[in-house]
């Protein structure tokens, strides 16, 4: 049996997700994923640092770079819950990220609206993985919100 | 005479250039100005925090943020020696900032390149600002990093 599957990380990040839901957040979570392993965990802090530059990605891509002792990222994967915003997949493109893999697709505020790739050529995309489970989180958050 | 002109805050962003270049960062600088007040300033710290999302800008915006105890910098604007690129012009949508100075162009990695308007609806843009003197800065950067 293979533990470390993309579905494993996935979840992993969707445990991050449910953190950011417990403490009000928008659940968005993440974790960077180099030679199978996680190196780092992380999910949206933009309420609790008011600083809309804490989304989950940018966390985990600072993290992980710490943990590396590296700034570029070209052997790691991020796993996220939600399409990357056109902030995330640029600091994703500085860290010349190996993949990314999204679960929810962002119709209205992800990168891929744009027109040009924003993101690194090196960088692997895939998306949908957990989708349903990923956007559950979200719509119970923003019903939540909206009582 | 009136002291906080946009070239004063503008060159007050050279001034934290400056500082990136004697500690070898690429050099830009910012300073986000609110009601005609510096409330942060910041310098391009990539190398020297291993985070390919430490650019000027963004910790300007997480510094400002901080200082006002507020998300949102509409009534901001930030002063930057160079034009910001995709990431940080993301980071300028989530705070919804007021307006944005830039000094030098950058055709290869600014936001302006995109056919899209990465920025928010309401940030107010001017650019050329004391740019001689931002280009010199880089030109002098990558000419001593090329010997």
């Amino acid at each position: 049996m293979e533990l470390y599957t993309p579905e494993y990380f996935m979840n992993e990040a969707l445990k991050q997700a449910k953190t950011a839901f417990e403490e009000g957040e928008i659940p968005v979570g993440a974790v960077m994923v180099c030679r199978n392993r996680v190196i780092a965990r992380a999910y949206n802090q933009t309420e609790k640092l008011t600083d809309v530059t804490a989304h989950a990605e940018i966390l985990a891509i600072t993290s992980a770079s710490d943990s590396l002792g590296a700034k570029y990222l070209t052997e790691c994967e991020l796993y996220v819950t939600l399409e990357p915003c056109v902030m995330c997949a640029g600091a994703s493109f500085w860290a010349q990220l190996g993949g990314i893999h999204f679960a929810a697709s962002d119709p209205k505020r992800g990168y891929g609206r744009m027109n040009e790739n924003l993101l690194h050529p090196k960088t692997k995309v895939s998306r949908g993985l957990m989708e349903t489970e990923a956007k559950e989180l979200l719509d119970a958050f923003f019903r939540k919100l909206r009582k």
